[in-house]
């Protein structure tokens, strides 16, 4: 290269600007890299499941690529995103039951099968979660949504944890939180599919698990549209439009998404969602299904199916099964939790 | 600057850089303003109105501006986003009952109410929505989602329009094409509402209109998740689960996306939108709801109302009236239509 001063750049102005390039170029992909998009889940199997089924249905020309607009991924919320003992939406009925005993009789509606709250609520335990989304359903009957909804939001300012000495909104796992964002940073649609309140879950999920309403999926009454003081709102029957459990839950998959998921998670503990793992393993091609096991007495609980259902489904279909002891590094984000009655009386257990 | 031959850049060159550079920020911004977003509407009040809508909306820091995940825009389809000239799933339904026909009787299934099948489809035209949906629905009972889906895959590939000389798929309106597309630009979600079946939209909505099958709303039936050689699969009933007419399309909003919409357009015809334009109406804040007119006979079709019941509810609740004729400068992507069959016994008229 020339020496004359009439140059303009030199060798050394162009060294510099190549080994600035060479430090951009590498530094990005590595600074990528490097952070742990997954910090509060162990190094063990079931993160490297994920990582690297996200890898590979990612890697554009790879053979098991998926194109973004079918990268679906739907999530249990009782057990798999929050704690589910006992069940939040059970809390938050119980409250509105009390509400409503402390009322005159006249103003009440008529209950569908209880004597006192508490038989009611006891009643639950064994009837499950038809008896449950049917309290619920007729005691908010003739709510506008809009009430339905300040409602909901009261509680969640408003009620501690039963068990843990926190706010009601804090129980969520903090690993999930780390893999909705990962997910969504792959290009993932992220959406919960569960059997609460569609409603009572649309509330919190943009702010607990960055999901839009329109990507949550859950149980249902049936609403009208009904003129009220001059607007025209859609308020709630009490009849039931869809329990949102078992193989219910793949049929509205396939109403509200119209495509089986590429990535599907779920809970043990009462065999609810093996139609939605199973539906999204029937999908062509490469997909991933999860089920949580809670196997951690001490830092959240220990509880199992009682009929084995999950994890022989699980066992027989290739599923992967997440321990909360063993890969989890972390459960919740304000730490270990701090117990302030182990025996909660609400279902759940 | 030095003439000297050494020089790697000249001053030429420096001045041909500055002059692109300084072409390129000129113009990358003046094109962004002066390319029109929506080529196929005339400069008339309609377009004005939407424009301003949506320059008010996004104004971040303005008086109406609205969040991006609160930007939802609803649509009905039949008539807004596509001729319903005749109703398009109704050609799909004549093969289908055509093909039946062929069968012999003991693979056919029982249909509800039809004598012969001109009779069946003469009878749609008096029964309306609720009768074209049960014979849809029981004459598909028993298909899988997949089976269906390549069915109307095929009828979409090989099906000629029988008003207009093009495949069936190319009346949709370009003018809507052109606002969905803007409507995105400007962070809106975009989603169809209609009467039609969700699983027939949904096969052509992802190419038609760059709208993914998650934001089609429409009519449907009860489905199962079954057993089929050895893969579970949705399988669909011959019982209908939803109408999405009139007031339905509200509730249903309600159910898929969980917030009125900040922007709603149907079309006259029915009054099947008046339910989802007042609902978006009920919205907080400022919100636009629009009516398409079928007034142009020489470029489509022109029909009204028999009550006017949906010209009156525009009046009435200060909703823009497109009118096909005044507002469009063109229909169709493919020019002025060819006709091949001025009266089409279809019904849609």
């Amino acid at each position: 290269m020339s020496t004359s001063n009439g140059k303009i750049i030199t060798n050394g102005m162009i060294s510099a600007v190549v080994a600035l390039a060479v430090l951009l170029t590498s530094a990005l992909p590595s600074t990528a890299q490097d952070t742990d998009p997954l910090p509060s889940w162990n190094d063990s199997q079931a993160k490297k499941t994920i990582v690297q089924f996200v890898t590979r249905v990612t890697n554009k020309g790879g053979p098991d690529y998926v194109a973004p607009e079918q990268r679906i991924a739907t999530f249990d919320n009782d057990g798999t995103l929050w704690c589910e003992r006992p069940i939040v939406q059970v809390i938050y009925l119980r409250q509105k039951l009390d509400r409503m005993s402390e009322q005159t009789p006249s103003q009440c509606i008529e209950l569908p099968f209880l004597a006192t709250f508490d038989d009611t609520i006891d009643s639950l335990k064994t009837k499950g979660v038809l008896a449950f989304l049917k309290l619920f359903a007729t005691t908010h009957a003739g709510m506008s949504q809009r009430e339905f909804t300040a409602e909901v939001e009261e509680f969640f300012s408003k009620t501690k944890h039963p068990n843990f000495d926190v706010s009601i909104g804090r129980v969520v796992y903090q690993p999930m939180v780390e893999l909705l964002e990962y997910l969504r940073a792959n290009g993932f649609k992220t959406y919960i599919c569960s059997g609460g309140g569609i409603d009572f879950m649309r509330v919190v999920s943009p702010k607990l698990y960055g999901i839009p309403p329109q990507q949550v999926i859950g149980s249902s009454v049936r609403k009208e549209l009904q003129e009220v003081e001059g607007v025209w709102v859609l308020t709630r029957t009490g009849d039931l439009n869809s329990v949102n459990d078992k193989n219910e839950k793949a049929v509205n998959i396939g109403l509200h998404i119209g495509q089986r998921p590429l990535f599907a998670m779920g809970n043990v503990r009462s065999g609810g969602d093996i139609g939605m793992l199973t539906y999204s393993q029937g999908r062509s091609g490469r997909s991933l299904q999860l089920l949580l096991n809670h196997d951690d007495e001490e830092r959240e609980f220990a509880y199992s199916e009682k009929n084995g259902e999950s994890l022989q489904a699980a066992k027989a279909n290739g599923w992967s099964v997440v321990s909360m002891k063993n890969d989890w590094k972390s459960i919740f984000a304000f730490g270990l939790p701090s117990r302030v009655d182990e025996k909660s009386s609400l279902p759940g257990e």
